[in-house]
């Protein structure tokens, strides 16, 4: 039985893992190197291809592997190439999915990673069987993948689907990435919750655990502790920050009338904390046409094994 | 030659037309009635079923027709249904699709009136050969249909593309039909220029040709006079609309990914008024692998065929 497996490697701006995957979602072997360890690609993909072949070998040789999928950043669908991604110190337009395959002589499919996320739910998780969905990333960013008609949505260039950075609030919050005021992004990420707070402690005076952390030591993680206990003005970041995401939310369904959205990352550790006023803000937001209708839904992929396994998906979508 | 014709119908809440119409987008003859003279949707068919039956017999029966398309208010295209249309008289779910192919027996598909437009635009108008491209509706309403990898996007339930319901400014204007605020149609309809045009004549002390008017009196084609004859206020007015669609398209484009946005109805007519503050704001708040890419284009179908066309286009898409 030849060609039941795939390859997935996922690379983000710090590290990249990469892991062998069978059809239904196994991870049967797997690797993490460092990205940022590389000023060239040439010699990030001289280390990949060490580890990587050894795998192969592992699991019987290339004649098993399908192909290899991989989600970057800014990964273009259409070209395979990764283009200006901001995070990675590759600059301008790098052609990662054809010198995978001159490297492997495996063919080779590359999508941005919260495309990569949406496939590999459609694929393994949540959205099997999902014909109309949206995917949405909730970490230290927000990235989304859309699928309508059981397809994803690249648009004419590959880039579509960038919903982390829609106005959801014009001339709010400055995004330092991209020099925008009020994009999703800036609220509905683990940087824009920790964000919320700040602004909360210093226009605020009612008391709060948090006073007790320099500004600096504020993140998620210390404002999902406080709201644990209770404080209050933690439990209202999660409320304004759900307000803004639902909000959001209600629009994306306006457009492309999905039957689920999918929630992934950090973010949804808080659960109902941040999943109630979500659900409140979208359906309050929503036209009675699309009230009641979207299942909400977290992703069914274990963190650790999403990204692997969302790269591999893939390989499933190419043509024998 | 058999088949070479397509019926298009198009429900307005208040006159449908119709007509036949050949593969160029030829109409080869049309007529019109009244929608809201009828209480019942049945004898709404029955004076439809007598002016088509005549049509069809001017082109030499029903032999020639491949389908009858129709585009309507609350239209479904998975169920063929028109659903709780609130500029309708007819109330809850109204099976016309079924309706129409029974009295005519005639294959019959039914959509809503902007994704029968954006077919249109595809089938004979600005977006022949483009695969993936959204339409707006600029009338009474904001509509829009929105095309990917060449197929309508229609949702789960049928619904998507409701971008005239997109919350662009969280709090602001309400809209009184669906009772939100700051959605896009309160602001890029006829309606919306003409409340832009009161707000400011109450707000602002400048001299405006507008001021001779009683508020009851200004709508959209006094202002685009005045605005022509170089009315400070009323250009202002132009402005700050195509601002805020501009703006909203920005959004949908990071959303979608669209090679063109095709622009209809009767904020077009403002050309360069309305379009030069659009495509400004717009490319302001695109990420930069969005900018400079997009084609804002005018449909290419007369205003006044356009219906017909486009809910005929419907009938190409059949199988046969």
């Amino acid at each position: 039985m030849s060609q039941q497996l795939a390859v997935g490697i996922d690379i983000g701006g710090t590290n990249t893992v990469f892991g062998i995957v069978d059809r239904r979602g196994n991870i049967l072997c797997d690797g993490k190197m460092s990205t940022k360890a590389h000023e060239e690609v040439t010699t990030f993909l001289e280390e990949l291809h060490g580890h990587l072949s050894k795998l192969i070998e592992q699991v019987g040789g290339a004649a098993n592997i399908k192909g290899i999928g991989v989600g970057a950043p800014n990964g273009n669908y259409y070209t395979g190439n990764i283009e200006y991604a901001p995070n990675l110190k590759w600059k301008g337009i790098i052609p990662l999915a054809s010198m995978l395959q001159d490297l492997f002589n495996i063919p080779t499919l590359l999508t941005n990673d919260a495309n990569a996320a949406a496939i590999g739910e459609m694929t393994y998780g949540a959205a099997r069987g999902i014909r109309d969905f949206i995917m949405i990333t909730l970490g230290t960013g927000v990235g989304s993948g859309i699928v309508a008609n059981g397809q994803l949505i690249y648009g004419h260039d590959g880039f579509a689907g960038e919903l982390g950075h829609i106005i959801v609030i014009p001339g709010g919050r400055l995004h330092p990435g991209t020099g925008a005021h009020g994009s999703l992004e800036s609220y509905a990420s683990a940087t824009g919750v920790t964000n919320t707070a700040i602004e909360f402690l210093q226009t605020r005076t009612d008391d709060s655990i948090l006073r007790n952390y320099p500004a600096e030591e504020i993140n998620s993680k210390v404002i999902f502790d406080a709201a644990q206990k209770g404080d209050v003005l933690a439990l209202e970041v999660y409320a304004y920050t759900g307000k803004v995401l639902g909000e959001a939310l209600a629009n994306f369904v306006m457009f492309s009338s999905p039957e689920a959205i999918i929630l992934f990352g950090g973010l949804t550790k808080a659960g109902d904390l941040i999943m109630k006023p979500v659900r409140e803000h979208m359906e309050k937001n929503l036209l009675p046409i699309f009230q009641n209708k979207v299942k909400l839904l977290f992703s069914e992929l274990k963190e650790s094994d999403a990204a692997i396994l969302g790269a591999s998906a893939l390989a499933w979508e190419m043509k024998d």
